[in-house]
């Protein structure tokens, strides 16, 4: 590598960039040259995957100081990220206590609260005073927290019984009890709610910290906000990948095995493709008209793909608007009105658009012959119709998954112009009869 | 609403499913109805749109006291959320120090570090010994500042010295100096950072709040954590939205204008609609072949159908690997390698699917003749080049897009269907003039 091997000194910025493709040998040089306190930052920075790769690859005696640098959710996600063989080497290298916390959040999936919280918050008892409180955070717990922005109130079987903020801890006279200035009523989560959901709470409260309990109401650890950012990241991902007509990677593009990849975009490319044969058949069916009048067909492309377009606007503003939770189910009336109303605006604008390119066009590049103006009313008034349904549809589709309990997000733009080319190949030659049989047909 | 008018007290949570139905009027009832401090918390979490059509809903004399809940930076969003009129009355109600601090903030763009940041935040001098700090922390400024997760250290003119965090100042010796446990390497941001750009350095980093600061490194706020989960969902709708093939709306659909969403939708469709006028012309060249075999033209919306899908997922793909910088503009080789195997062997799947399907039709549905056995290899080759062909395209127009200094994003599925639509066309006549001529053409 050119960047490293020149004189100056490696900065952190030079090796985050250089990072993903230099080999092992190279990382392990890397790090030696930035220097012990640089590479330990470095490390933090990276997410799990990569840190789970970098223990790995150095010698057996180096990866402890590496791995202890880890809070235990991060340890555990790091942990999760081995093999069977690898999990257990890296868990011997673990203190007693931090082993015994990561043990415990491997027992969740990595998606819920359980496998999103920290087990090190701060708590105090509410029988304390408030400066007992203060020295208490002050001498024991400090070193063990990952956050003191809140300060959770206990009872001696962890019950969760409220909660303060540090400021206020902190602005509160020195001889109140804890449980004088506590809020009781504290906003949590069970162990297992899906990390989607958690996000929404945090944005809805504008929060810092969520203490995750069990069914005593005991705590179990708190979910920090700086963890929500990466789920709500994490969860775009997902959705964005499922908008294309494919299953969501869950791993970045490049670092994707190819047969993974290929897996995850086959499934539905497969489905779509075989819906799609559903217009040959249709076609089939027109087959007189076809080839009475090859010029019909010549325009197919054009106005199943306005029908398709359309349908994925609108299906893809339905889908986002339940992600968040901006529609919601009763409300496919309201949509369904706003969309007819779209749909009409959209497909006459384009409709327009198709008379005119068909009029205009100039004789002396194709020749519709006399019956121009029928040609043209035929397929403005088949993008009307088209536009329109596929409005309808795309908008609708995503209602209907979530009624029968499916993904919503699986109401992607290709499965929409899939489904809208099938019935705007039947909307076109109806409208192509309608108008043009006696005068070309 | 039935939910209003029964006997039971209101709850904050049917409140919250309501309200987007309920009249103003209803609106201040309820509020009423569930009294002063559950107001206060509902009207909190509203967003600021919502908060400032509240607040304009109610008679002059309540809105002070609506208006004075939210600290300065949120005031601002709420103010710019209003016309100018409305914007003088409001700023009128504020109190002198929060009126100067909003009309600070109000001269950066909504979307920029300026725009997110909150002037309140906990500041010390270096030379003040870490038990006057604490004190001066205390007694002076905890009331006026957002958090205090971090501590910034300035001089007399506000120049950024350093930071610490509050836990580390919190546990370090009373006769210690401030300067002596700063850490002086802070990550700050310029006033006109993008927010995109600002909620990338909060995942790296795994930060709780970012100083924003001018040219002459003088701090002029802080960005919080909270607000940066807000920024990452409006960035992730901006662009599922431009995935869809629009502009993104930048307000909920349910609460757009629908003019707006029209002129929103309305571009981006019309020029797809025109750019798939090629299809016609392209096709016009190819009359003789439909007129002679009307067969071909049943499978053209298969056929062009399977590109704009397999070019669908590559630009997905690729466009969100660059919005999480997962991949770079010199990256495009490698994009283009794993594309190149990744659509033959996604084109391979179809083809056979496509092969099948023709081979394998009962023949009482449909009859191909004697040539049943050419066409479906016309098919199968022309399937597998242009998945091949819609792959390749679709994951190289985001770098071309960015390469001409332009969003990637704008690479949207109906966009990369409407170029492979056209280009498929010409593939399939290609290779059905190569193995039908003589047999079928």
């Amino acid at each position: 590598m050119a960047e490293l091997e020149d004189d100056e000194a490696l900065t952190l910025e030079e090796l985050d960039e250089a990072w993903s493709l230099l080999s092992s040998e190279e990382r392990l040089d890397a790090l030696k040259e930035i220097g012990r306190a640089d590479a330990d930052d470095f490390f933090l920075q990276l997410n799990a995957r990569d840190q789970a790769a970098l223990v790995l690859s150095l010698p057996p005696h180096e990866r402890r100081a590496y791995l202890r640098l880890l809070p235990p959710d991060d340890a555990a996600d790091v942990v999760q990220e081995c093999d069977d063989d690898e999990r257990e080497e890296l868990m011997a290298l673990l203190d007693e206590p931090t082993r015994i916390e990561v043990n415990a959040l491997l027992a969740y999936a990595e998606d819920e609260a359980g496998g999103l919280m920290s087990p090190r918050f701060a708590r105090v008892r509410p029988a304390m005073t408030v400066q007992e409180a203060i020295s208490y955070l002050r001498m024991q717990t400090v070193e063990r927290v990952e956050t003191i922005y809140y300060v959770y109130v206990t009872d001696t079987t962890q019950k969760l019984l409220g909660v303060t903020s540090f400021r206020d801890l902190f602005r509160a006279p020195g001889h109140k009890k804890v449980s004088e200035i506590m809020v009781e009523d504290v906003i949590s989560v069970p162990e297992d709610m899906d990390q989607e959901e958690i996000s929404k709470l945090f944005m809805q409260h504008s929060l810092m910290a969520i203490p995750v309990v069990d069914e005593a109401n005991r705590m179990m650890g708190i979910v920090t906000v700086d963890d929500i950012v990466q789920v709500v990241q994490e969860e775009a991902t997902e959705d964005i990948q499922k908008s294309g007509g494919m299953e969501a990677l869950d791993e970045p593009y490049l670092e994707i095995g190819l047969m993974t990849m290929i897996k995850k975009r086959a499934g539905w490319l497969a489905i779509l493709f075989c819906s799609e044969m559903l217009t040959a058949t249709a076609m089939g069916h027109f087959e007189d008209e076809i080839a009475r009048a090859a010029v019909l067909a010549t325009f197919i492309p054009l106005i199943i793909s306005g029908g398709g377009n359309s349908g994925s606007q609108a299906s893809t503003l339905v889908v986002r608007a339940m992600a968040l939770s901006e529609v919601r189910l009763r409300d496919w009336w309201r949509v369904m009105r706003r969309e007819l109303l779209t749909g009409s605006g959209l497909g006459l604008i384009l409709g327009l658009l198709g008379f005119t390119r068909i009029m205009v066009w100039p004789k002396w590049m194709y020749n519709y012959g006399p019956h121009q103006l029928a040609i043209a009313c035929t397929i403005a008034c088949s993008v009307v119709g088209v536009v329109l349904f596929g409005s309808i549809t795309g908008s609708m589709l995503p209602f209907l998954l979530r009624r029968l309990g499916l993904d919503p997000a699986s109401a992607s733009a290709p499965f929409v112009a899939t489904l809208v080319d099938v019935s705007g190949l039947v909307i076109y030659f109806t409208v192509a009869r309608l108008i043009l049989s006696g005068i070309l047909l």
